[in-house]
């Protein structure tokens, strides 16, 4: 008898959000995750469950969100790939199959998240960027922008950032440490990069209003590290630093692992020889 | 009295022709000239026509298609602009909006039309690019196709690279002067680039089909300057030498006209003052 154990398989997906209701399922509704089970579903010929490094919201794009699933079908990686790719919409891609360790929790181990979110500053968007830019051609004034974007390096608590609907973290810790956080300047728009240890739901759109106010001469230095002192939502009269900015413009770009993870050491001998076949991708 | 004459307007589009039925106006269709005359209807009060360059194909964009409209309404320009864009989808722009002669054609007047076919090379196409590129992953011999690209320029009869049902062309010259042509290499993607003072209907497709068979083998030097002699479609057992690729791929770059139509000499004094307000754009 040759009876293998499932394999737990990490894939980097890309998608254009614009006509999906997000990553998480949603009964009736096109989303990421459902397209994705459906799809390996069809190809394990039993329901296969994706775990993503955490859910974006209703029109976000990503270059590259991490997922994983555990498939005990044994089709190599490349046919898989394929196999996939042929089923999904043109919309969504995976890339970069590869079998990891069975532990491993695209969202639990993840240890860093890069976004981008793109700002549209031409008074006429290309019709070819429309789906993936914020069009905002009124005046700004980019170096309190600049500034603003600065301070929020540093572990802060971001609870003037959380979505003001989000009823899942209540009572968790909001606070975050963000690793780089910084405007560009470039041809026809503006690109806000921020990595960080984790993020809130809405945070990244949040910090793109309160840029966007500062932009605009609404929102100072002070008012923005007042609205990062914990409890400040507490206080009377407190108002959170921006609006959410639209999703068309936010992208997740990347998520970080623990190099172990990614690069396990090899398995000890009794464990059966590699597969080298399905794990060169 | 101050009766003044209607403006002609001349105006570059650029449009994302996924979701339009090309360019020309079609009953209860979607079409770029359609909706174009009716947001400048709107904006006249009263029917106005489009005139295009020429025509191009579903699902083929343009980055700078010039049109050609007369209107009454004496809106100056820079508001004109913004209320046309506020009217449009987004995924149709208008820009350059200026005073033009009154005889002014944009398909008449047209010297040389610019068009781009883009390629996309790698196994997985990005879901960012997948409305404006055509997947073709497979294996091409590239000098081939490098070579019979640069084949093209010069004056041919394109007989065999016009569209088989197009009947509008009938009895009229297929005889065309391409001035450039043009394959090359990018990341990710070929980019076919051609330029000449006219185009068939479905001609630049039908030359990337022809292209794509050279890449594949099937598709010779001598077969090609055979198909682009006089007379070649009659021959028994002629073969067209390529089949029409996507429309998705290709763009409309830009149209050529002649100095003096574009910086016309300024008017003779008694044609009243220029109005500076209008022309400045």
């Amino acid at each position: 008898m040759n009876i293998r154990p499932p394999r737990r398989i990490r894939a980097n997906i890309s998608y254009d959000g614009t006509d999906f209701h997000g990553w998480q399922v949603q009964p009736g509704l096109a989303t990421i995750q459902g397209t994705l089970e459906a799809a390996l579903s069809a190809i394990e010929g039993a329901p296969v469950q994706v775990t993503g490094s955490g859910r974006t919201d209703s029109g976000v794009h990503a270059l590259a969100q991490t997922a994983a699933f555990t498939l005990a079908n044994r089709i190599p990686l490349d046919n898989l790939r394929r196999a996939l790719n042929n089923l999904l919409p043109h919309a969504i891609r995976a890339a970069d199959l590869v079998e990891t360790e069975f532990h491993f929790h695209p969202r639990y181990h993840a240890l860093a998240k890069t976004y981008e979110y793109r700002i549209w500053r031409a008074e006429i968007c290309s019709p070819f960027e429309r789906r993936y830019t914020h069009h905002h051609p009124y005046p700004l004034f980019l170096p309190a922008m600049i500034r603003l974007a600065a301070l929020l390096r540093g572990t802060h608590d971001f609870s003037a950032f959380a979505a003001s609907d989000d009823k899942d973290e209540l009572g968790l810790s909001k606070v975050r440490t963000i690793f780089d956080s910084e405007l560009l300047e470039q041809p026809h728009q503006l690109l806000y990069r921020v990595r960080g240890n984790g993020f809130l739901k809405h945070m990244v759109r949040n910090i793109v209003g309160a840029l966007l106010e500062a932009g605009k001469g609404n929102l100072d230095e002070r008012a923005l590290l007042d609205a990062l002192r914990p409890g400040y939502l507490d206080k009377p009269g407190a108002r959170r630093p921006g609006s959410r900015a639209p999703a068309c413009g936010l992208f997740l770009v990347s998520v970080e692992y623990p190099d172990i993870l990614l690069n396990p050491p090899p398995r000890p001998a009794h464990a059966g020889p590699p597969h080298l076949d399905e794990t060169a991708d």
